[in-house]
């Protein structure tokens, strides 16, 4: 085991800019008490997920409309004041977190559907609707929208965070999902990037570029996504494996073969543990990987015969079904809740979260050599795994009053995050860099890119008023 | 038939900035030959498959190798002269005529194949590879690329233009399938984007920003792409039917189903007409669809089943089968050959091809209108289109020595567009924005979105040496 050879960023600095009063009073002005500077509310807005400790903003504003966020953005500008978009508060990474104070942008109250185009297969949001919001706005269609990272997060959140989830594997991430979006600038002038149309070479691809910009490039006011028609069969499967290793030499022979699998996800034998506690499930405690096979009927048989073959050359079990589908909500709901069945499997402790993701060949190399770490360290985590993608996490649960352990967990992250990059991997697959990765992001991509998305910040957002003191320093 | 609202863009505006004779001494010294100023190297370098007549570069650079086309760069920036980055030619938007002179950067050298990953589903490789080359290369792993426009254009090209081809409908464009990237910058200087896993959210995606980007931002120097399995099955099928709108309603149909269609390209009797005649086919000759079908055996029949049921609903005769991989050849090489085959028919003529994309439902009020409308200005023309994704391509075939006949294809082009952007479409789905869309870019993505790009631009470029003149104004 190497020792780190960078030193650890263990917590964010802080330099908070204060929001004036003169700010305050225009906002109040025209909002009311949707400005707020109440204690309670700023200590809400002021954390996330994360397991990161800092002032929270000075105000909190809950904006209705995207002329409203246009209204705070440019009163922000005058002010220079930072402004962090606020969804509903399930990032991982200290998106969230007011690092340089200002104002907490709260869109939790743009909640509407704005346009179902069911013939095209896309839907239009505002940013405060959640992922199961907008599928059972939806759910009358026959369509459905596949991303689904583990919290019920909001589109624009997801929108910011590039995020994926356990259907990525077949569906793609948001990067491939979002067709459009409005977006309120820096200055608070409102832009609209994309068109409707599927693909497009009409210059700069704007909406890319704001896809997992985390707040730093604009505030985004719309999203209009794709969706796909609900499978014709869907059949999920369990399938126990003696040892981790198998579970993931299983899923590399299934991706390197082309099964368009919808989701194949992988739980250690102590996830699963805590999955069934926490979920009142009995799933045998063993490495595990659930699947789901969406498609013809025909097509779903195929599938499954074929992933069958692979996992019994594997030392897997027979598959066990989950029939119904009510039994299917059942387990994928307790594969969401994972995460949180993780943290709670340890009373009063936080969660340092990895995201690693490799080329789906150097997927056993990635994972079990870190899993072989934190057992060696004696840390107590979770493991869970979007591994049809190569993605893994790790969850490191630390009691946040010992700092021993936050080191040791950030110690065995970095040298996970080391192993991936050295294998052609990502320090973060899906969750983002916010504050926990920067160090990770010039590592991974190198000093000359870090520097053109920093000319890309200056020249959207001269000021640095939109999410400060993420991705990277200025 | 309403008259244009804009000014039609006719011709570029040329205003060329001398090379000066030190750059060209310097570039000799260390390429020798491989920098050239024969008036007929620079006039090969100085056209491109679109309708415009400018003058050529002042010099063209031959390039081997990523640190000389950073020396390249690294000089034209002292000098503050244009560097056009050329590949095989095939652009027809103008991306390579030299608007304000330069030196165009000749990668077709830069053609090694460097990196089959296999067992990840990547290949890496240098931007003057072609697809055809690409797809020889990787012939015995049983994977292949699927990006084909109708030439065999360089993976560069292909990346700066965001292009796709027959296969998009199922396996999406180059924004879908670039995972990572060399470029070299504005300064001379070499940086990297992306890794070489399936998903990342690791900051500003600044591989999807270049691609696209036609050679502003940088310099492609590798290009790392996805592959895919082979297919087990593979059908491939032309269907005639008794109308365009039957063809094109039989499209929407299969795209709002959900069938996982690979190809699904439209030809109206025209074309079909001047590719039987330059491809010694004999189609029956009537509006048309090509489809292909990939996946299990099993999977290809039901995909069959399903369209045959629609295009039987919409008048369409029984399927005529391209039964052996040499009929599908032939039948795929016509369809790409169809934009030559149309150019051809009108000797001594060029074509003004139009490029837009719609939502999939809008495709017949987007197309047929369009149609109605050439047929009434009497100007002979080709049709052709990856209608799955809702693009099409009318060619204008125009004798460019008479301005009445450019003046007609400009105002139908003019009014196809603002037509396709009605409908929420793009003015262009593939080819690229180039010389020939800079007022359509406005229109579509409106003033704000254009000014972001241009921030982005001159952050990036400074000195607007890149390729200037193309996309948008400065």
């Amino acid at each position: 085991m190497n020792a780190p050879t960078a030193p650890l960023h263990l917590l964010p600095t802080v330099n908070q800019r204060p929001v004036p009063p003169a700010l305050i009073a225009a906002l109040q002005a025209r909002l009311g008490t949707r400005c707020s500077t109440a204690q309670v509310v700023r200590e809400q807005h002021g954390r996330d997920e994360s397991s990161f400790d800092v002032p929270p903003p000075g105000a909190v504003v809950f904006a209705q409309s995207t002329d409203e966020v246009a209204f705070v953005v440019q009163l922000a500008a005058e002010h220079r004041v930072p402004i962090i978009p606020f969804g509903v508060g399930t990032s991982l990474e200290g998106h969230l977190l007011a690092v340089e104070g200002g104002i907490s942008l709260d869109v939790s109250q743009m909640n509407q559907v704005l346009a179902i185009n069911a013939e095209d297969l896309t839907v239009t949001v505002q940013p405060g609707v959640t992922r199961t919001q907008l599928n059972t706005a939806v759910k009358s269609t026959g369509l459905f929208f596949p991303i689904d990272p583990g919290a019920d997060a909001t589109i624009g959140g997801m929108t910011a965070t590039r995020a994926s989830g356990t259907n990525a594997v077949r569906y793609g991430t948001m990067r491939e999902n979002v067709l459009a979006l409005e977006v309120v600038t820096a200055s608070g002038e409102v832009i609209r990037t994309g068109t409707h149309a599927k693909k497009s070479s009409a210059g700069y691809d704007l909406t890319r570029l704001m896809v997992g910009s985390e707040g730093t490039l604009g505030v985004i006011t719309e999203v209009t996504v794709k969706l796909y028609p609900l499978p014709e069969a869907v059949m999920a499967a369990t399938c126990s494996f003696a040892s981790l290793a198998d579970a993931v030499n299983t899923t590399i022979q299934i991706i390197q073969l082309g099964v368009p699998i919808a989701r194949c996800e992988l739980l250690d034998s102590t996830t699963v543990k805590v999955v069934n506690q926490h979920s009142k499930l009995s799933l045998p405690e063993s490495a595990m990987l659930l699947m789901e096979f969406h498609g013809s009927p025909a097509g779903v048989n195929e599938q499954v015969e074929l992933v069958q073959a692979i996992a019994a050359e594997n030392n897997g079990n027979a598959f066990e079904w989950a029939a119904t589908p009510e039994e299917r909500t059942r387990l994928w709901t307790a594969r969401h809740n994972a995460y949180f069945a993780g943290v709670q499997s340890r009373p009063g402790c936080k969660a340092i979260t990895t995201d690693t993701c490799v080329p789906i060949s150097r997927l056993a190399d990635a994972l079990l050599d870190s899993v072989t770490e934190a057992q060696q360290a004696g840390i107590p985590y979770f493991l869970v795994g979007h591994v049809g993608d190569g993605n893994f996490h790790m969850g490191y649960l630390i009691d946040p009053n010992v700092p021993a352990e936050r080191e040791t967990a950030e110690r065995l992250n970095h040298q996970l995050v080391q192993r991936a990059l050295a294998l052609g991997g990502t320090c973060t697959g899906e969750h983002g860099v916010g504050l926990h990765k920067m160090e990770f992001l010039v590592a991974e991509t190198g000093s000359g890119a870090v520097d053109m998305m920093r000319a890309i910040k200056r020249a959207l957002d001269p000021q640095n008023i939109l999410n400060p003191g993420k991705i990277f320093s200025l």
